[in-house]
């Protein structure tokens, strides 16, 4: 994470912080001991290393932990270690099709701050879209401030295709959007008065220039390393250098699945296939812990693999495509509801009409899940995952969806055993603001020298 | 690579050893200087390399190389470095359904003894076929040994699922073999007078006692580090320790694609999902140069991806599974071939009535490539590939099979752009034997102190 000309003893520095945070977030609230223990330091380098991040204001001391308690195994009480909630915070933005949402994440994982507005966007002006999402982001990004956070990065969820290392919507055809970049529209957005008077955000002060325009080297939404400097750089060539939150723009699916891996952790392995639904169907593949982007950043597009290939046509040119089934569209119509009004509105009829017994909507959820039980079924005899996770708009709905699909998986996964787990989101819909949000902070524990309290 | 006991020092020489080896085999024949600039370390550390590497028996010399030559950059006429053709070679096996093969390969790659039975293999008694096996590769183990190559490894290709990390074939539908543990019937093959006399093979004379028995750290076919371990354990196990040539077991697919990826390339990106038929159809996800194993070890089971839901029962007890449209029986019999009878003269009389025009062939080969696009079009959609790259059996086919794989694919991926590059295979049907073979002589690039001349 370090420009070129860093010292290899500034980079050893860097990844011990970093190994620190990542340790307290994972673990929770801890002792320096239990620290040296974990990560295998002498607990002089730790303590050195937590005078450091308390200094920077990435760590708290909050009371004392119990002997042996709170990870630290036996031992004297200490003060016990936490992610700071007055530091840093990510802002993530959501632009979904009938609402926009934007929240603040601290480095805990949690909201702290969030605002939501109804906006159809079905073909929708992206001008119009994205200047509705920057007041948003203003107000959110000021709430924040006032609980004593600041805004590091904002990172954007969008129900389409976005080409890797960019901020460019290449297609997303529920809004009617092609070849957006949101660089320019969102430049400034979330930077404040603080911002205005010249103060750097997500640099350090010591950091050398070189560090503000690293070329990307992949994917901006990893696990680990550097991945969202794409995002980095196109927003800081629209804003001026050191004003700009830097902008990580990545598709919905993908930021859903990153929440799952990172806050709705120990009920989900770290090899899944995560499928989420708002309008559009869409999933990310997450092996040992890392997204599969694909080439051209175009992985996890299961709402069009093909299920029934002489089927309807789909938006995207094929035929019988998942979403021609399991798509709300198709599941809001073949339960016989509207498809023009409020979104939730139909969900939740759909949900009640469901729960009560309604023969037609149960029928419409059958066929719906049968589909997705087929989709499904090859996306596991070719990747053999450890786990599914249904999401999104799917997560409520899986009551009355997973009987056909179990049975769909069953019968039609060549290997033999047990099939991978099927797990339903704690996160449901929130799954994709959430994890933006979090991303945008997390980068902060990765990299805590691009802090600067 | 190393025991636990190992040295840093003993791990960084191991280390460099094993880059000096893989620069070698990377650009062919080439000098001192060349390997230094590459590698980045001085001419006195590469010399030191290189001489342990000659003594050892990995290197040769070979004439001179040109002044700029070989990739040496400006400089003296010198001695041309390359891999050893009288060292350490693989013996690669393939369990077909119609016949078993088995070859020795050097490092350079080359083939340098063969041998082929035809033996039916469908619902077989594996204690006969691997008698049968056993047989040729001691017979090609013993041919190596005349030309001064020493045997270190057998790896051998089955068409089914092979339970990752063992030596035990869970399912091979069309051989009828269920959990069928390859390491007792194989244990000692190819190990020759050699080993009966006590010499220890693939563990070098310094190797601690703990390097012989090291546990499993995952797959056995990766491209670095000591993945074969599972393997070396199991057959270990069975024979006596440094007599028996550790065995690798793996699906044929899998070594299709890896020979695509180590010996055919500058065709195939480190990015694809390589196709390969035989009698089933199987596939594998190469990214970024890593094989995609899956949970279980069961990924790229391509054959049983849905194709039309509703169609005909499959072997996996599925309905409409890609296998019926485009695996070799359905194909045959869309064509109106015999699928009763040897399987070459079969696949050759459809690649001439092809050739020659026939309606029905030609119609068949279109089904199969429609259905082939059908199930790409899905992997393309889910995982973004660079390149599909047609093997196995599908090879010679490609021309008929093209136009309407590429028509799907191209009416039913999401994406905008240009879709992956289709390759066709140099390999052929050969890809999932030489990529056995080189599966296991290769690991003495990895580790070149397990080899001892």
């Amino acid at each position: 994470m370090a420009g070129q000309g860093a010292s290899p003893q500034r980079e050893m520095r860097r990844r011990n912080l970093s190994r620190v945070l990542h340790a307290v977030a994972e673990q929770g609230p801890c002792s320096r001991a239990a620290l040296a223990t974990r990560l295998g330091l002498t607990r002089t380098a730790v303590s050195t290393l937590v005078e450091e991040l308390l200094r920077g204001g990435l760590l708290a001391e909050e009371g004392t932990t119990p002997p042996g308690g709170a990870g630290g195994g036996p031992g004297r009480p200490g003060t016990a270690l936490a992610l700071t909630d007055r530091g840093p915070c990510g802002l993530g933005a959501e632009i979904g099709v009938d609402h926009l949402a934007v929240c603040a994440v601290d480095p805990r994982g949690e909201v702290r701050a969030r605002a939501r507005l109804e906006s159809d966007g079905r073909n929708s002006d992206p001008v119009v879209v994205l200047a509705r999402l920057r007041t948003l982001v203003d107000e959110v990004a000021r709430q924040a401030r006032e609980l004593g956070l600041r805004p590091v990065r904002l990172a954007v969820a969008v129900p389409g295709l976005v080409a890797r290392g960019t901020s460019t919507v290449v297609r997303a055809p529920n809004l009617g959007w092609h070849d957006t970049d949101l660089a320019g529209a969102l430049a400034g957005a979330g930077a404040g008065a603080e911002a205005e008077a010249g103060v750097g955000v997500g640099v350090g002060a010591s950091a050398s220039a070189g560090e503000r325009g690293l070329p990307a080297d992949g994917g901006s939404t990893r696990v680990k390393g550097n991945s969202t400097r794409a995002g980095d750089r196109s927003a800081r060539a629209e804003g001026s250098a050191g004003r700009a939150l830097p902008l990580i723009v990545d598709n919905e699916a993908n930021f859903g699945a990153l929440a799952e891996l990172w806050l709705d952790s120990g009920r989900v392995p770290r090899d899944f296939v995560h499928v989420s639904a708002e309008v559009g169907i869409g999933a990310a593949v997450v092996l040992s812990g890392e997204l599969l982007r694909g080439t051209r950043g175009f992985a996890g597009e299961l709402g069009h693999v093909p299920v029934h290939p002489d089927g309807p046509r789909c938006v995207c040119g094929g035929r019988g495509c998942l979403e021609q089934y399991a798509g709300e569209v198709a599941l809001l119509r073949a339960a016989g509801l509207r498809t023009d009004g409020p979104r939730d509105a139909a969900l939740t009829a759909l949900s009640e009409r469901a729960a009560g017994g309604d023969t037609r909507t149960r029928d419409a959820l059958e066929e719906a899940g049968t589909a997705l039980g087929i989709a499904l079924a090859g996306t596991v005899n070719l990747l053999d995952p450890r786990a599914l996770v249904l999401g999104g708009a799917l997560a409520p709905l899986a009551n009355w969806l997973l009987p056909a699909l179990e049975r769909e998986l069953r019968g039609r996964t060549a290997a033999p055993g047990v099939p991978p787990a099927l797990v339903v989101s704690g996160l449901g819909a929130e799954g994709p603001l959430l994890g933006a949000a979090y991303a945008a902070v997390r980068l902060v524990l990765d990299d805590p020298l691009s802090y600067q309290a």
